[in-house]
């Protein structure tokens, strides 16, 4: 579908939290290998692989609610040939809420196609004691 | 410190189970990369890096219970040539416990070292709705 090419694993990573900041599917989908070994983990989802359950999970997330910002720090990577990992936090913030979310980790590792670099997996969970996460006096309780 | 060398991804991985099988503290730090940028997530932890942090944290998790029994399911593997990411599920069981725990779903990224195989990134969550976990009598069924 998409002719963009990622000359580099950071490139795609890039691409993949601008399309999830935008809530735009095509390009989220773009940052994806075209291979059926995808796998996704939504925090406290099941795993999901494949195209069709990952794009589908996706295309849910976008349509249920107001786009969020993610800014990453902590970043770690592990480079190979072919292959990449990154760990990073993701630090969310929706502008309807008052306060910022607690950060999630997420593993994401890339892979070197004839196409330029592609997502092949993406991690995330609840950092629930990591040290961004700022409790207010009084502050609502995470609800899942 | 341990002179085992582990030919593939594969044999760190069974490696790596069976020394958290055991809780046996050595045979997990053997299985890592001597590298400081390992990456370690606990179940709803927070993330762990380094050498001295990911060694604490399991030193703690064996130092707290019974020895859990760890079968392995629905393996996606994805190699490159220095760096292989193995998806999976871990079904845990503990004896003391009457019915089984819901599993866990782990990304597992291996390095090939000049000391063979190692794992640089263990990152694990619960996956609450994973087709795994068996209904107890008296559970409500999905109906179609």
């Amino acid at each position: 579908m998409s002719a963009r090419i990622f000359p580099t694993a950071q490139d795609a990573q890039n691409a993949f939290y601008e399309a999830l900041e935008r809530g735009d599917l095509e390009a989220m989908m773009a940052v994806w290998s075209e291979d059926e070994d995808i796998v996704c983990v939504h925090p406290a989802g099941q795993r999901l692989a494949g195209q069709a359950a990952v794009r589908e999970a996706w295309r849910q997330m976008f349509a249920g609610g107001p786009n969020p910002r993610v800014r990453i720090t902590q970043q770690v990577v592990i480079a190979g040939v072919m292959l990449e990992a990154h760990s990073v936090h993701e630090n969310i913030t929706v502008a309807s809420e008052a306060h910022p979310r607690p950060p999630m980790v997420a593993t994401n590792v890339y892979l070197r196609t004839a196409a330029g670099w592609r997502m092949i997996v993406h991690h995330a969970s609840p950092a629930p004691g990591a040290p961004a996460a700022e409790s207010a006096p009084g502050a609502p309780k995470i609800l899942h």
